[in-house]
């Protein structure tokens, strides 16, 4: 029970903004020092790991959590090391702290242009593996960010763990140890706490399932970068070539079920419908994907494979799961109508051949990441190039989709000038 | 008191997130052709407008408001004039919507890239000057974003009369007249009401004085892009150009006192400080500047001007008047310390030739705009070369420091794939 005790995170938070002032004038080569660090004292410390660990499993078990939950909270020598392969990762990547673009130069012969800088403070809410608190960290530090760590309940023993090995790496390279702060208790008042510090966390962001997103999204009264559902649709349309539609549909679904970018509804032309939608379901079956048609659907496919009955709910589910809903649409307008209304604007796919309509998709569709023939499964930070990601951002403001080291910073106008006074 | 009627701000939000999707749709040509439509559609109108402004002026007479307060109400024929060519030279500037950037090619063949889309719904909230209504939405339409525009209720009628031309020239270009609506009532309620439509208004961005921008932060459920203070700053190095330094604090300070980027404090380093603030404080005093130091400026001052001791609050007082603090400062390091303390992160300005303390300056001080020998005022849209400006933003996230056209969109991923396939 000694978890449960009070922290005073408002103390935490202004020990974190005086690091993070630091943290944004240390060079690359110290940051990648320090997150080399933390890498070699993760598997240097595996075994201490692992004991505490051993703790939260113990705990886990005790308090009847899903085998599914307790094989997320586990830290085998594999998920050690590849923490540590991540931190190494981050380090590799280049830092976007200083960068100066769009330097031009005014009449009056003075030159503006902006310098990327680190946001300050970040909060990071998370909930069940423990390679978050590595990972999160990693990001922040690599962008010059301080960072208050809120770890779920479930994982407080190996979250501490990790952090020890964390603060050796910061300790190491010289970096103030207050900008990797892990919020070490279990009691639920220091989430509403890191909440209410505006003025010192600039940005929180959580990680987790939509009750939490829900309630920190209710309660903060700093801005969140937050992501909701991930409610993507696979559009075929009249001149999709339908093998690579086919091949789509099923990476775009069956790849991997229980993430956000997992295709959960698709949409058919009317005109390849009734070639396209038996192929596309005995596959799907096959693979053992349960199938929910609109009546259209459901009569082109009769008698081959069962399709339930798609309800209007359907259309709005994150089913996170071998679900699909499928709708034969008369049109790309209405296929675009469908996704506005029903889309959470994370990721929409369109199969064609035809210019113009890949065009009109591309640029009408308002989701985070619209695609043209590829699969709605390449919406990741790895995926898109970002060497990095803290998650996928379903916000509009400050950053859209996969959120790497960019969106973990801002931009200042920079003014160089030679006396230049205004008239 | 017709005037006080509820209005169903809720179905405004509704109608404006239709004419959103309409607009973001529109070409360049389009939205330019009703840019203009609404300049014209204003100078035609001016006996009209100016009517509806007689009762504002009217009202506010009554109510006796001050004279500086009525004059900024007032419409006279060349406010009018410079309201039609601020929507000119908005229809002039290009078009920040579908621009397509870092476009790359993944390993696997597929590109990946960014492309700029309006935000969607924009609320703006703002008092006394009825120039606004028309500069607010011609910036949200060219930016392809619907607007719902809440102006104070001093400029009632006025803003009602603007307006109405405004729909006008939506009209002329086929446009859907939801694109900018105005809340027609000047029942305090409705403020409220849009600050609740979250999910369909994507942005708040309130102009106006401390107390509404606190209110509208306090009960907004919708993201809100603010300006707070502008206590701004003039650091004069031990190596600076002494003549160029008494120019750009004169200008920072004096050349317009009411203003966000005038320069409130001015740091001077110790080893200069015996030279240059006698000449500076007689040239600010003859401007007619009231001057309050610390102590060590007042003997150094003492006897040529008048120098009023600054107690503490005055480092943290945004005067917006002809008033000037002066502190006298041991070094670039204790300067950066009183910026990162008290400057309300909108504008600083360091004077110096050496090299590597305006580069020290640039990169560590952490404002919107940080700027080396030039003067303070120009912190602004216009003298960036933005075109337009929207205000200033000192938040962090998504725009910091003007705010043009760019700050008014966002950009989504896109993805043109050939059949690719996650792995």
């Amino acid at each position: 029970m000694e978890t449960t005790h009070k922290v005073d995170v408002l103390a935490m938070a202004q020990r974190a903004r005086q690091a993070a002032r630091q943290l944004a004038m240390a060079d690359g080569l110290t940051k990648n020092r320090a997150l080399l660090a933390m890498a070699e004292q993760l598997v240097e410390n595996a075994p201490h790991l692992q004991r505490e660990n051993g703790l939260d499993l113990q705990a886990a078990r005790t308090n009847g959590l899903s085998a599914a939950m307790i094989d997320r909270l586990h830290l085998t020598d594999s998920r050690i090391a590849g923490m540590a392969e991540g931190l190494r990762q981050v380090a590799a990547l280049p830092d976007p702290v200083g960068e100066i673009t769009d330097l031009k130069i005014r009449p009056n012969g003075m030159r503006v242009g902006r310098m990327r800088v680190p946001l300050g403070v970040i909060g990071v809410i998370y909930e069940s593996r423990p390679n978050v608190t590595a990972d999160a960290a990693a990001l922040c530090v690599k962008s010059g960010n301080a960072v208050i760590l809120r770890g779920g309940s479930e994982a407080y023993h190996s979250n501490r763990a990790i952090a020890e090995s964390l603060l050796h790496g910061l300790r190491t390279a010289g970096l103030p140890v207050d900008a990797v702060q892990y919020i070490e208790t279990t009691d639920r008042s220091a989430v509403g706490d890191l909440l209410r510090c505006d003025g010192l966390v600039d940005v929180i962001i959580p990680r987790g399932g939509k009750d939490l997103i829900a309630r920190i999204v209710a309660e903060s009264r700093i801005p969140v970068i937050k992501h909701l559902d991930g409610i993507c649709h696979t559009y075929v349309d009249r001149d999709a070539d339908l093998e690579m539609a086919l091949a789509l549909t099923l990476n775009g679904k069956m790849q991997r079920t229980g993430v956000c970018n997992a295709t959960e509804t698709l949409l058919v032309h009317q005109a390849v419908a009734a070639t396209f939608l038996p192929a596309v379901c005995r596959q799907l079956a096959a693979a053992g994907c349960e199938l929910r048609g609109c009546p259209l659907t459901r009569v082109l496919v009769h008698d081959l494979v069962p399709v339930l009955e798609a309800r209007p709910e359907d259309w709005d589910t994150e089913y996170l799961d071998a679900i699909l809903s499928i709708r034969v649409v008369m049109s790309l307008d209405e296929a675009m109508d469908h996704i506005e209304t029903h889309s959470s604007r994370h990721t929409d796919v369109i199969v064609t051949r035809h210019y113009s309509r890949a065009m009109r998709f591309l640029r009408e569709v308002d989701s985070a990441s619209v695609m043209i023939n590829a699969s709605s499964r390449f919406s990741d930070g790895f995926e898109f190039g970002l060497g990095a990601e803290m998650g996928i951002s379903t916000d509009k403001l400050h950053v859209r989709g996969p959120v790497g080291l960019e969106g973990l910073t801002t931009q200042k106008y920079i003014v160089m000038g030679d006396g230049q006074l205004r008239q």
